[in-house]
């Protein structure tokens, strides 16, 4: 696992230079309890926190599992200085990943009651420093993590597109991208979108449209093709969207809107 | 600025080993922009995420400003590669920490319509690896910063007191702690709050109490020790603490729930 | 840029902790020389190396630029002391990084000789700590960068097939991929190759097969998929593999056993 | 062992923030296998990769070790999820670091034709961030490390004689530098050799001297002063300055251009 | 426990990129004994050092405990090589721990002299990297940590005073600090004491002022704010500012000039 | 310069998450100043303090400079916020290598009274995370460094010769170590002291022996093999050692317990 890797400096945040309160002697046992209903994630990192502090920690549930209010998500067993060091740090972590997953897990719900094939992924705007945490509790919410990074997926924008005109621009990063990596084309109108799929883009963006100009753009895509609509899309937005027939609806507020997810941790 | 450091990982984990889309050449300005009314926080974050990059970063609002949907929070000028590379994290960071700024100041008011004097607190249930930022955030807001790790005071919980009883947990922390820090005690009724504050309680906290309990616990407190509750409190909540008389209303909704504000980036 | 900061490491176990020789007083110019024939990269690291240290670095080319013996590649000013505790380190990265874009350009050139189309691409057999550095220097030589690390594309291999079956195996990573991420698939056989594509391979990967096996994959493979092969292909080999009608070859040996390119730093 | 280190940031650019493919349960063994001839290094480097994943690793060979196509050199057991993740890794490092071994056994074997007694010497010129592993590698290969860094040697250098003259430099830096530390002297002619002895020259440095003008320089030099030569030496260079009677044969060759050694990674 | 990350550094700058005379094979015992009488600290640290290095570590003592010569403080067993690399840090760690342990005991011995309450405090003069370090050894010694950073008290200084008059600077800064923070206010004279304190001040610092001066602060002080001084006091001066009724003398000799415990390690 | 590297941990460890008496606006000047007389060093890290935090330092001392009270060490110019914020750990940095160049000056000075050429050294006994800042300050104050670390130099102990046997052990290690580097040998009896010459060791350490026996062992030594004599020496033992004739004085105590040199920093 890597997600091991920040817990030194949130541990380090956490705790300051000297913890009068938890030096306490023993061993103890304990566990990390979901207090409302929702989808789990970063149990990784939060294990990964207790086993920095040399306390063993078993997973209950797994990534994507639906948890009710008093189940049990962790049980960890230690030195009990280590384990109450651990326990605001990983109820923190947790109860975040968790609010990005369930959050998740609503969105495509929504988009299901409309569609079956209709994907709900996530973008760039995630939390500073907790990119991958992010990016897999939108996996396991059963949503797309989208490209994990810029390097990612060749992303041709409207400021290219200014510069160098809409071919001009796809032709330009078609030629400097690997094989390896897909483009994609941000389009401003639907009548550019089928402009774009002939220059080579393997995707097609309709970044702040209303959902009829997504239909329009859709619909003159051809086979093979990929549709994709973002721009502050909300929950309540997601059927109108799901009912375009895009294949991807992307959305920002999945990583920085969410509510975390109500945990709490106790000793015993 | 202490806050630049994180900058580095930041930037890393958004661009990834090689970006083809933003290598363009040339100078350009940008500013981000405010979509959405509400707090700013984090302009020192943003700032430093450009520094970082070599581009000339000035903020055009103070933390704590209220900001209309189009008002400008920075200006930036430099290389147009560089200038590209950083606003997506600028854009995070900043998004987040107004996020927490404005909810804050929403909580701020909903008590002031109750209280002149009650403070609206954060906790440590804040954003793994965004502590500090957060913290700042919810003082920009108007908040309490409340303790900023372990280390900063001394808080007897209720495991401490099964261990030890009452007054026996009060004792031992009162000779572990240094002078330089305040002593805080959990009580779990009100009618334990006197007995904490004749021990030696600096602030007495009711947590997850209904306001009519932690009023009857305020009440039964003595002058020169301050109350505080919290406990799964939300914006709805805060009248109702408000007017019980207490002085902190600590909440984890300000940093681990409030929702991003919305803030965009142009160049030009 | 990001290329900067891994230099703290390369300068500090360069130098150790007290450096006699080096510690001069007054102000200095150096530029950084190719000592033979070759293809420029990593010039922005030694940019990155010089600027750490407060010495100012402007260079003379670009990555990709052809350099003969003699020429110029960046030149620098500023503290002796500090140009000086530079210039090894400098030109240990350029030398490194140019001889990687060196040999790749030789390899697009054996390529071409033979087929107009086919890519000279790296792969994950990268020096550690240097991914970044050698991935961009493949692209400064006119070469692929192919995937930048695991997330970046997703590969079928071997161990998959034998243990979910090839259809078995595409299927199951299809599901789990991204939509912005391309799906590579390894076969064994030529004859595997359309049944790759069938199932839904973006990429066809031919390992360790030699040219006439290849090519009967490649004549196999139906439009709008691109083939690739690989395996242990030195210099010699490329016009082969070229000539097999395949779209990429991909050779570990451009990153993991291209001879540094002789440069040299002279002060004054 | 102090190369672990290094390992978190190798495996994060080799890994990514999501790696779909080797997400699989169980566990596995696996082992590193030569695919060439050659001298063994890295072992140590590889183990540390697998135990910083949780892996068990056994190494089979010892650092120095000379190893057939098909011969073992670590065993690894562990779960399957985390001996994928790290075996891209091993293979890079031990590779590299073999590769610089068996180059070095080479130019040994290539030097113990002529001489019994002249060492095969490693330079400054190594790759970033490898310094130690490369130092040990060449160790490993029957080579001499030379100093570690600027500070392990004091080194006076063509620039330093021009400013204090031959006697002038040395004496200013037999002054400064620790009695622990010893001090070479690069000369630009062979009567300058005599002349740094004379001064306190513990070792005398002949750079981009030919042979014959190596074997003047060593001959006029007296007991108890040794000889080193360098300057863009590379194996078919080794029997004629071995036959010099120098001491030391300096090659940057070594560490700087060496190809790999072929390995790969078998599970199961 | 969170003190062994430096341990990684620490070992770093002692052992350098390659260690022969360490490289023995084989198990050994070892421990860490005292060569004077004085009181332990740091043990801890000395644990995390050898623990980094995979050799098991037990402490025979408890930070606080009063050792004699030839005592045992720690008792290690692991793989030679490691043991023989762990001993110079552990005991230049603990050694420096010790010493401001033992420093802190004889001033409080000194100060019990003359007060049974007054308390001998740090200051933020602590050694740059070894903050949590040294405040935990001087609390080990018997004396109060202090604040342990800027973060954890609010002080008003004289410039502050200068700028906004002494109520003027107390009032700014009760509204900017947390309920959880004290606030120390720092007085020229000991007429300035009251008015710090009807101001608002919690605790009262007189800054380098003779005893007498002090007295007649303490005389001035109500009942409820503690009094502390500090100002270049050493164990010599101890009684009389203990004399003076103070409640906390401050001392930052205890963490920057306090010599080191003389400490030994002994194999077998 | 390479000093700056650990001046973010410095201040991260200083200020914490959030510091409200420091937050001024405005630019203002200042300035380290001695309070005793003493040798100064460690000023370019204190010149790294500030300029970290973006604030102009000059120099008025050189290291190695003798000042008396009252003179300015540095000048700074900057934002008063973080002026005010690099201060203290500037002064702790400071102040801590001044005093042990100042220790270092004292013993050199008292070797002097007796010898015209015995060098006093420092060990590897310095405080954890300091090693360069100790080292540069020992040679600031006309001391010898010593070996830098453990690869520095090769050093054959007492648990060598006794597994090995004194010419056996120096055997091993002469074989092992690079021509770069020197060997010493520990003996325990001036009687081992020409063996170990005759051996080859380049210096022959006399440990924890008296005077008397030094100078018998120095006196056995043949010419240009140096003797170094320490254990526990402190600043009284020094003419006594330094009549022996021993070459090098080594002294721990110049690292591990000189008090800090009295400075502070004084705004305006």
């Amino acid at each position: 696992m890597l997600t091991d890797r920040p817990v030194e400096r949130w541990l380090r945040e956490d705790v300051g230079h000297r913890d009068v309160t938890n030096d306490v002697p023993g061993e103890t046992t304990g566990r990390l309890v979901a207090r409302e209903v929702g989808v789990v994630a970063g149990v990784d990192a939060a294990v990964a926190v207790f086993e920095y502090l040399g306390v063993a920690a078993e997973p209950v549930v797994t990534a994507g599992d639906r948890v009710e209010a008093g189940d049990a998500i962790l049980r960890v067993e230690g030195p009990a200085r280590e384990v109450l060091r651990g326990e605001r740090v990983a109820v923190n972590v947790a109860g975040h990943a968790s609010g990005v997953a369930t959050a998740t897990r609503r969105a495509v719900d929504a988009a299901r009651e409309v569609s079956d094939d209709v994907a709900v992924a996530a973008t760039r705007k995630t939390t500073p420093g907790l990119r991958g945490i992010e990016k897999r509790a939108v996996a396991a919410g059963g949503g797309d993590t989208h490209r994990l990074d810029l390097s990612g997926m060749v992303m041709v924008k409207d400021n290219h597109v200014a510069e160098l005109g809409l071919e001009g621009a796809i032709e330009r990063f078609r030629e400097r991208k690997s094989f390896a990596t897909k483009l994609e084309v941000e389009v401003e109108t639907p009548a550019d979108a089928p402009r774009a799929a002939a220059a080579g883009a393997d995707i097609v963006l309709f970044d702040n449209l209303p959902p009829a100009a997504v239909r329009r753009g859709v619909d003159a895509l051809p086979d093979g093709v990929l549709a994709e609509t973002s721009g502050g899309i909300r929950l309540d937005d997601v059927p109108d969207y799901a009912a375009t027939g895009v294949d991807v609806i992307s959305m920002g507020w999945l990583t920085h809107s969410a509510p975390a997810l109500d945990l709490s941790f106790r000793t015993g």
